[in-house]
């Protein structure tokens, strides 16, 4: 009720409502950062029930939003993105269990060491403290994002986007139940009431009360943010991910990985953007996996030498090696060499995921080494870089900077550590 | 000669100079990551020896620096600061000599696992990239940020203090030879060329171009840089440290360890500024400590209660609880509790180094969980929270930064990681 009455409140009164979201935030963080995995594990479980339990709720909060989007024009993806069936509700639910199942991150001895002295350093995990997460249409982020935040034991404050508001309020009301039911602060995890834009750029001035502030959404909702934040800001821009056929590749197998990179889900920022292939087996090659992606409904765009192979192939412009097309659509580079495709990836790509398919001990050596990027592949799909499918469970996100966390962000990579000494009166001298 | 002239050069200069130093940096980057260990070391011990050979051009560069310093009015701290002298020199050459000595964190593999689909996925230490290091009078760090940025992999920026600019074209013209030595890239190590203060603003705007930047000064430099860059900073905030003598504290330990933290080296940032004190064994500890702290020199600063057992302090004020006096100057102040104790450091302190004294098994894990800092003590002096001390060797500084490093910044601190992926032809379904 509060927070509906502040849409009719004057701008003016975003500040302090922000700035006092951010202190309760900073206050719950040190109760949550120590707070047991099982009060940790009984929050989730409890939201999770909770979203189950007011299934009705949910849909009614959600068709409002629909309705609205449908009002002010939202595309057909943007609508798809922000609707909630019973499945994707279960889902969110399925996925708070699923995190509360994960190992817990907090505690866990990193290193332990024992010096001359008889001083025992421990380098120990433990919580970031206060996270930011600020994000578009996709209401499931709301409980995704409060589920690691709060596992990794932090306090978590989410801004999600406005066309979901009244959802991702009532998803908030059941994790806020959840936390209760936990005897956690209230302030553990908290959605800014508001859908004034001010709202964020308040957030992102907080430096002594918010630690970190991670977006998830398109690449200019990252780049405003990043360009006005006080906050270390953990980016997950876009994926152009490319895959190397080798003159030393095995073309069966270099076919069934590039047509997976790119077609089993396009969508996404794991699938390859651009083909990279050696001259010497290009002729051969690039007709062997042009039939199979054609069949899947792929246009293929491709340099002079390409085309000479594939009369049929769109050309390609530089505008399209720098492109994420997050389609159906595939640039195709025919190189003179191994160093010629590692420089284009480190050119053109945007060090996330890249593949090299070779029978070549030392090319793969060489390509590993010198690709710049989060993941770096040998004989396998670029669609494996996934916390899931590396073993980490549930992520934020996949990170494209090289500061603190790169690659799939799970819950690791939402704590940081601190170093306890234990000691029996030593002095330095 | 080059730089000479650019003093004489408009302002409007500076960017182009800047950009261009920056582009040159992001090139040899790559080739820095994938140097050999033996490359990188050759380039230390050559720089090393170039130091030791040219002592006197060292010499004469820093008497210009030093006589115009005098001229401009620097105090005689900073005048010290910025003196060169023979042993200075060789202490900066052994430190590039253990650096070398140090082990390579280049291609470390800091875990490795096997997926059920059978693939291998190594996270692996890979240089950070382009690393900016903004210094104030020292100029010994022209040496020590270069050696530790060449040895982790990635190309430097230095940009010293104009007080220092002769000097450190020196250091940095011999370290550019010993570079050279090792047939690296020549903007591997790159000294900005200019005293002008628009350089660093055009560096902090270089975010596609500069990784990360390390200040290494006062906390109003930090500041200046955290609130103007765009590229991520890792700061070395002031250390407020503390040390908690608990009720089952040894008092004979407390004391040594007391004394040690404060008088050791009060001018350092793990040196304590404030001294707990549990209000049950406050009337014979306090007596007992002051003796010795009064002996080396000490001015004690007491809350009321401190003041009734010690009535020479004299009183302090929450200003001195938010002190880093970095002399010989302590505030003390008496506490009911453990719990009290933690959350004073929790809210005065820096998140540095702090250190309880006790023999309770529950009061130390309490504490150590609780208290929100870098370096967390049970029985030994906070003074040892240092890369030497932890066997980490040299360090870049102490990073109060909750995020990517934190406490001492050593060689692994400079890196960041990347995912290996062996496959043998795995697709996702």
């Amino acid at each position: 009720m509060a927070a509906t009455a502040l849409y009719i409140q004057p701008v003016t009164q975003i500040e302090p409502l922000v700035v006092e979201l951010c202190r309760a935030a900073r206050a719950a963080a040190r109760q949550v950062a120590t707070a047991t995995p099982a009060a940790k594990n009984t929050a989730l479980r409890e939201a999770a029930a909770r979203l189950r339990g007011n299934r009705a709720r949910l849909r009614d909060a959600n068709c409002g939003d629909v309705e609205a989007g449908h009002t002010s024009g939202l595309s057909a993806a943007l609508i798809d993105r922000l609707t909630l069936d019973d499945a994707r509700i279960d889902a969110m639910a399925s996925g708070l269990e699923e995190i509360a199942a994960l190992p817990d991150p907090v505690g866990e001895t990193i290193a332990r060491w024992r010096r001359p002295n008889g001083l025992e350093i421990a380098q120990v995990r433990v919580a970031l403290g206060v996270v930011g997460v600020i994000y578009e249409s996709r209401p499931n982020v709301t409980a995704d994002a409060a589920g690691l935040g709060l596992k990794a034991g932090n306090a978590v404050i989410l801004k999600g986007g406005s066309e979901a508001f009244a959802t991702n309020r009532a998803i908030a009301a059941c994790i806020a139940d959840g936390v209760a039911a936990a005897a956690l602060p209230a302030a553990a995890v908290q959605l800014i009431p508001t859908t004034d834009r001010q709202a964020v750029s308040v957030l992102l001035r907080q430096r002594d009360l918010v630690d970190v502030i991670v977006p998830r959404g398109g690449t200019s909702l990252i780049e405003a943010i990043t360009n006005q934040s006080a906050i270390p800001v953990i980016q997950h821009y876009a994926g152009i991910c490319h895959v190397f056929v080798d003159d030393r590749a095995d073309l069966g197998m270099a076919e069934r990985i590039a047509v997976n990179a790119k077609v089993q889900r396009p969508g996404v920022c794991n699938a390859m953007e651009t083909l990279l292939v050696h001259r010497d087996i290009a002729a051969q090659f690039l007709p062997q996996v042009a039939a199979p992606l054609r069949r899947a409904g792929v246009e293929i765009r491709g340099c002079p030498r390409t085309r000479a192979i594939l009369p049929d192939a769109a050309p390609a412009t530089d505008e399209d090696w720098r492109t994420e097309y997050l389609d159906l659509i595939l640039s195709v580079k025919v190189v003179d060499s191994l160093d010629e495709a590692i420089e284009f990836i480190n050119t053109y790509g945007t060090g996330h995921s890249d593949a090299i398919v070779t029978d070549s001990y030392a090319h793969a050596q060489r390509f590993t080494a010198a690709v710049d990027s989060a993941a770096v592949y040998v004989n396998a799909s670029t669609r494996f870089t996934d916390g899931y499918e590396f073993g980490f469970g549930a992520e934020v996100g996949i990170s494209t900077n090289r500061l603190h966390a790169r690659g799939p962000m799970g819950l690791r990579e939402l704590t940081t550590y601190k170093y306890v000494i234990q000691g029996d009166g030593q002095i330095r001298t």
